[in-house]
Formats: C-alpha cells, sequence, structure tokens
C-alpha cells in the first residue's frame, strides 16, 4: 500500500485562472515524499544530521490530469518503484476525492553536498530502503 | 535563436542543502515562457482580457544536470518545439556560464478556464504562432 | 477560543539556513485565516463566487521569536481583534510544542478586484462578521 | 541614494484575484536586500563561507499601497535606517512607474546558526556597515 499524505489547497498555492500553480504540484510531491521518509522513522533531519546525506532529484516529471481550486483537498499517494545503487525512483498519484488530478515521479539520488553546492552520490544504505519499504513506499 | 531569461538566484529559491529547491525550476521555465510571449507582443495579459484565454499545462517534466546557489545566474532558453492545433510543446535550457543546469519541457494547451476551475481547450489562433515565432521561440 | 491550523514544516519551506524562508510565515498566517473562514462556513470560494468579494491585504507584520526546522509542527492561531467597517484586523500566534514561533498580524478590507487589479472596498457583511466569530475568530 | 532592484511581476506571483499574493512582497524585500548586498561586495555566500555568519529577521511589516499584476515592473529601494550593534533595520520602498505599491522594513540580527536551527547573535563587523554603506544602503 503507498504512503498518503493529505493537502488542503491554499488561496495562495493558486494563480490568476484560479487553479493551482503547477510548480506548487512538485511541491507536492516532495511533501509526499518527506511523509514517506518520516512514517518510516528516517526523514530529512535524521538522514542529514547522522549521516550528512541529502536526496536531491536529478529527474522529475508530472502529467495534470484535472485542476484544482483553493479549498479543494489533494490526497497525494507515493511509492518508490525502483531502487538502484545510488539512485531510486518514486511514482506519485494526486487524486480529489478519487478523481485523478495528477501523476508524476521523481528520481532522486543519494549524496552529500558540499557547502559550494558540489553533488557527490554515495550508495543508499539498506536500512534506508527497508525503512521506505516499511512506510508503504 | 531561442529566446532567453536571465534570473539571479535568490537567497529564498534554495533549500537547507544550499541549493535550488527543484519546483522552483518550473518556476522559472515559466518565467523564460511569460518572457517569450512577452517578447511576441502576446502575454498573458493580452490572453485573458482580449481572448479570455489561458495556457495550462498538461505535462512538464526536467532532468537536472547540476546545482545551482544563490547569487548563481541561470539563463534560460525557451524554444517552441511543437505546435498542435490546441497545443504546443517548449523546450527549455537552463545554464550558468555555459555549464548546464537543466533540461526541461512543458506542454501546454490553449483553453478556457471556468470559475469553478474547469479547463476547455480551443485551437490556437493563428497570431499567436506567429508572434511567438517571430520572438524566437 | 482563537481558530486553530497546523502545518508541518517541508524540506521547501526552509531557506539554505536550515530555517523557515520568513515570508512562509506569512503564508502561513494566510492559511490560518483560510482555515478560519472555512470553519464559519464563509470560504474563499464563498465570497468570490457568491459575492464577488476578496479579502486583500492593506497591512501586515509580524516579530519572529523562534526558529523552526524542516520536520517541526506549526501551530497557527487566528483571532479578529477588530472590525470595521470595511476593515478587520487579525491576531496572529504561531507556536510549536507551546514555544512561541512569531506574532503577526494581517489588516484585510472586504474589495471588489477588477480585471485590472483596481480594488475598490465595500462594506463587510454582517453574516460574514457572524461567521468568522463563531468559529472562534 | 537608496539601492534599487527591478522585478517583473511573474504569472506565479500572483494570486487568484489576479494580483501579487502578498507574502511574494517579502520576498521582494529579500531579494532587494540581496542586491544590496551584492552591490557592496558582501553577499549571501561570502557572510556565510567567510564569517560563518547569517542575517536572519526577527521583525518584519509592510503597508501594501496598490495592488500589482503580472506582467507589471516593480522596483524596489532598499535602505539601512540603523546599525545597532548586533541588529539592523532596513527602509524599503516599491513602486511601479513612480506608483507607490508598498513600504515595509526588516529587522535583521548578525546571527550564527546551528545544525538545529539555534541563533547566536554577534557583533556586526564593521566591514559589513561600511560596504552597505558603500552600495548606497
Amino acid at each position: 500500500m503507498p504512503a498518503r499524505s493529505e493537502n488542503l489547497i491554499a488561496w495562495g498555492d493558486c494563480d490568476a485562472a484560479g487553479i493551482v500553480y503547477f510548480p506548487k504540484y512538485f511541491h507536492f510531491m516532495n511533501v509526499a515524499f518527506q511523509a514517506l521518509m518520516h512514517n518510516g522513522g528516517f526523514g530529512h533531519r535524521r538522514l542529514h544530521d547522522e549521516l550528512g546525506v541529502h536526496v536531491p532529484i536529478v529527474d522529475a516529471g508530472a502529467k495534470f490530469l484535472s485542476p484544482l481550486r483553493y479549498e479543494d483537498r489533494l490526497v497525494v499517494e507515493a511509492k518508490v518503484v525502483h531502487w538502484g545503487t545510488k539512485s531510486f525512483r518514486i511514482a506519485y498519484k494526486g487524486v480529489r476525492a478519487n478523481v485523478p488530478v495528477f501523476e508524476g515521479y521523481e528520481a532522486r539520488v543519494w549524496a552529500r553536498i558540499a557547502t559550494d553546492g558540489t553533488i557527490a552520490t554515495v550508495a543508499i544504505a539498506p536500512e534506508f530502503k527497508t525503512a521506505i519499504a516499511a512506510a508503504g513506499g
């Protein structure tokens, strides 16, 4: 079962056409991934503070199937669909009351990020995979 | 020649890893498209106020090739790579001092958007295509 | 009793210092006001769709008392502290586990906003005041 | 003479009323401050990478005088109006073609920010004050 997160669409999430400004959907995917990690007991803080690791995105995309307005409720499901040695891929589905809103994906890497922003990938720790899987992702 | 827009990366564009938060890149694509329309004399305002039309996105994606920090300068090139009857596709390239930062795309439709957010596609006016082409897009 | 809304701080809400980027707090105030209106049965949609009215902000400010990181939980309390004929003032308190995070305010007006962005204030409907008061605001 | 920065209002900066979503104005102030520091040769990077210092905000506010739409040009003037030992205050004015848009302020501190987000204020280096003053701020 994929992990789920819920978002109430805010007035400020919408653009002048009265519907969600599409970069926000990538933010909502990010929020769903954060929830997935948190549910698995392996959040951004633990990743960074204990292991010095980040999970930057190297590829992302989405198809937008129906628009949302402010005051709508968006549920986002997140599921890891591929684990590589240093990278993994998450599939997302956004729905409002069972109406499909978007389908998207992110490819992320495990990496150390230097102060100057340089990204060096590292092997994903097995316990991270286990934690995410346990959380339904 | 594609249209170009320039962005100075702001402190607030970056996340806790010190690099641009990736949904912002989709915002920068949006800004580049706005510049392209503006250069062609056919901006969002004219589209909306004269024709009652919007250009919502139905598909978008990007590959992120190298990170940016605050105070970096990002140049985004935008070029329409496909014109359909009701939809079109824009290709984007982001560079910092000739270093590739991202490659992305958006598929957009011409549409009327009702007060309840419902989207109805309409045929793209020929003069819109002409204007965008004249602006290098 | 003031109305309360809860926010989980997202990775993307934070800046390169690892703490919430301060304009986001004004967004969280906005979200709390949206929740207050919603609880009173008089949300943005009803305001706009039925009455053609918006509630733009003419003055806002906040003192930031302690920082938040990603994965923190922020509770925002909202209470209307002044009702004028056409304007009203909301006071906000943000807390994390009883630690004060910020204190802020917004002054808003009831207004019609024309397509060109022009704002014309109008008298606040008594039923709006009643609805907000009933919701604890 | 205060330092000036210019912003083209993006489609995505506006809300469903078609005008700039007000938290964005605090972002634009932040951008103007970044420009002021950059003009003085003492940007965020130099502050952080050389001195380990940040300039978090402890108080901010603004009055909004007239609305902006997408495709408007906003010029923001920034000037430091008070220097304390550890804190300083910046006044901002936003204009569009000489029409006042907003007046705002930020109070900032010089500080070290620990990994857990804790803020410890430190005395402002004299060369920072000199650099900002030289840049017109």
